[in-house]
């Protein structure tokens, strides 16, 4: 079937091939020249404008940003309303937070057009594996817009679901993120311990290796963490910097609002601020605490 | 080849089977008659005691054991120490402290008996899908035994690695069960957050069946995790009462000896301990804190 | 000096008879006529509505809020705001979120009235110990309410302050109540694994006692703790069900919107969360996938 | 009452000052000549050498040792044992894992020597504010050296208790560190908290100094950090490196041998571990991780 992309970033521009390949005629659009040229190199089809872009889709019309969350989704929406009519079907794939896509889709709806909030993972490498699809919204507008997430997941059958109303592909998704936080955490100290051990395990890539094969261990993650490991034992030249998104934030509140105790994806994600502290003024205080306290002296910064 | 099978729970009752279909002789034993009846049963044999079993194979011996950690595993070896020879080889493919197969293989290569300590990873599944094999201890006597290590894998050449010198195989098979004990946690603070929001994603089995499908978080511990939710959505009938056994411990004591941070993998140790407390001291001592500090009322228990 | 005091809970009705006491003239108000006899039982006197306690007041007014945070104060302010007139300084004495007070000191200093945010800690005891005062807002409207504060601190220089523009007295409030959660987890922890060591020290009370005297943890909140086990050493009859006001948790939205690190405070009231578990999803999880993985059994519950 | 005081380190010289302050008969040894020389400074006698200062004692012997826990304390006792007669008694006033001293004292006890194992707090301020002393080991050997704890401790009869059998009174030092770890650690992110927000609180120092009053969060530990930032608001020339000692790792597993969850303290534990991390692996593997997972770049280091 037909559908727009809007957004041809990394995520985008691999959605747009994937849905090409699968079938579908794909026209995209992106603010940036460069990037729609990158996706015309390819052999697909792109339009100028979203105005350009609307006039070419036949009505009922698919379309799916992939944007980022917040201020460019919204102004995307408030671009594409006018532009779009009763019938037509809008997907967000992006990282949204689900409250905003209950909104949306409430404000959409009231004029007819569907609103889709569909959680993607899968990351650089669903281009060639397929995406993990968990949609939500409208059972029907799902339901026409179903060839594309065919397309889109591992398999026509097992790679996505409507999982929900209005807002539970991005809840769906927004947890999904928050227990990633805690599983690359997992990892990220069982190594870190074994690190200071080469003297009995030399070999940190190869047990990486090892667990992919028959352990209990043995994820997605892992398969990433043995090929990291492989290009690079020491990890050189990479800081010891972790960013964070608003997904494993929002999962850490959402938990706190539910009262339901959630310690190590919490955790998971204070440990990624702790990453991104210089000088830390707490640690400080204790050094100056102990000094006043047992007369300890202070290591000097 | 020939190998003895030394414990036949349902470890060694399960890789007895996987070997014997892989091309081995293998002779169990268990002190219990009926332990070793199932295994006749199922057309492989077994000795009445150490003794016979021991006298079953012809030198250099190979003997696989798969008895608790700890004192069963002190008193097998200093029952079959007696009966060996220079040149046969025993394997602990149990969970024992690393410093305790350290100590035994330097005993027992003091009269020239092979010790490989070797974790093995993949639990009940491990018959049909192969065990992961993380060999430590001499490399000859690994080579020796090399093709054993081969039929238990899920493939001849990746499911097992020679990961290091004595104590290296357990040590990476605690490692292994911290970083599960983290991911395990993950997915249960997930999940126990969805359980909350069945008004928005209803069917949180079918949930877990997609995220296996492409997702960022797809696991084998996922695998696990979306039969459970399947078989039992409510999770009816279970206790929330998690043990631990010891090698999340040596975990977190090996991470903090090493300075080494593992906030998640310890908090995920404390959260098993913490299921398994009754009327626990702690908060009552903070609602009675409460009390005495602002008047709330405590609830009565 | 002339003060309304709005609120005659357990914390308005002690600061009333600390300010009477202090030799300035206390009107109560309260919907509840019980309250208001409590006070008049005292002998502070009382006005039976909003309009006749502000009739009570010489211009300029002086009027105290100790009303729970929320709903409550946003609706006792609307209320009194068409009563009140420029130069009149109202303050908030309780718990409220320093959002809301800066919001609500705006659009009252639009109309001339002064607005104060005042963190009050002291709890019960500070009726007679006296409370520590944090004041945020306007330096002039504090200044004229100085005598109310120097009646209400434990001494008329050391227990208040000026620390700050609008919001700043709730926001101090609120991290000293986090800071708080910490405190007492630490100590709650500490004694729930001496109360497993009675063999060893028989006598917590004691031991807390002690601790009172010259330690480096002695504290108020070890004062409390040494009273509470004095009366009820087994802590018998009170259920390990901790709750949690909104302090704590506004406490760690803060530190993660400012990339600081907080795990402890974070901990603490997850703590909290967790006493309050029934049945805990997260841990049947956990037994089900330590059953489905290793073929362990799990306790029925 | 004649008294040894065995180390005249900074506790150990606070201590015989105190002691001889109090009334009784201090003499002081140390290996170290200076240290001799500077009790010998305050009008307090020293011994050059153990054997001088055990001759310098009339029998029944009392001798306090102020060494650092471990092979310190092991050796003095090894040299001091055959110096020593039945009657003696030996307090080990440092910080010693409590299991060894319940082996030292059944191993003097069986040549009639009493051994005391009394924790000590109160840092660098026990000599002008006393030493909380919790005592354990036999109850008459207590209740002879009683005029010497009465001397230390802040009031005769509060500062001190006998709290239980050989062992018993590390125990209780070895908790109430575990519980100042805590207590420092939510101080430290408190004001990490509020240090971020000056615009709001410029004056951390002063908050501190304000909530010593009436404040729930009073203690000591406020008190010497409220000096410590009123000495040095910006906590300038001070590392983030916060060393522990034994006694913090000592409760984190003795709380996980009890199966009681402590997580506040451990994370305590762990953050001084976290403050000692230089280019930390585990950040790097996540950040590798991440860049391998969503094509985010990493942050060069």
């Amino acid at each position: 079937m037909q559908v727009a992309m809007i957004g041809l970033g990394r995520m985008g521009a691999n959605m747009a091939q994937r849905l090409q390949r699968g079938g579908h005629a794909v026209v995209g659009y992106d603010p940036s020249p460069g990037a729609r040229e990158g996706l015309a190199g390819m052999g697909i089809g792109t339009a100028d404008s979203l105005e350009a872009l609307v006039a070419a889709l036949a009505v009922p019309r698919a379309l799916w940003m992939m944007v980022p969350a917040g201020e460019p989704v919204e102004a995307t929406i408030a671009a594409l309303q006018p532009l779009l009519s009763a019938g037509d079907v809008l997907v967000d794939g992006g990282n949204s937070n689900y409250l905003d896509s209950q909104r949306r889709a409430a404000a959409l709806q009231a004029l007819g057009i569907g609103y889709l909030d569909v959680g993607t993972s899968g990351g650089v490498w669903g281009l060639a594996e397929g995406y993990s699809l968990m949609v939500g919204g409208d059972v029907e507008a799902a339901a026409r817009l179903s060839p594309l997430f065919e397309a889109l997941a591992p398999t026509p059958t097992t790679g996505w679901a409507h999982v929900g109303p209005s807002g539970a592909g991005h809840y769906a998704k927004m947890i999904h993120n928050g227990i990633e936080y805690g599983m690359m955490q997992a990892y990220a100290e069982g190594f870190a311990i074994l690190e200071r051990r080469q003297d009995l395990i030399p070999d940190l890539a190869g047990l990486a290796e090892l667990w992919r094969h028959g352990s209990v261990v043995r994820s997605w993650l892992l398969d990433l963490t043995a090929g990291a490991l492989k290009d690079n034992p020491g990890l050189e030249g990479i800081a010891p910097w972790v960013p964070d998104s608003g997904e494993g934030r929002w999962t850490v509140a959402e938990a706190i609002a539910l009262d339901v105790p959630a310690p190590v994806i919490t955790q998971s994600l204070i440990e990624r601020l702790r990453s991104r502290q210089d000088n830390a003024y707490a640690d400080r205080l204790l050094a100056a605490m102990r000094g006043a306290s047992g007369g300890h002296g202070v290591k000097r910064g």
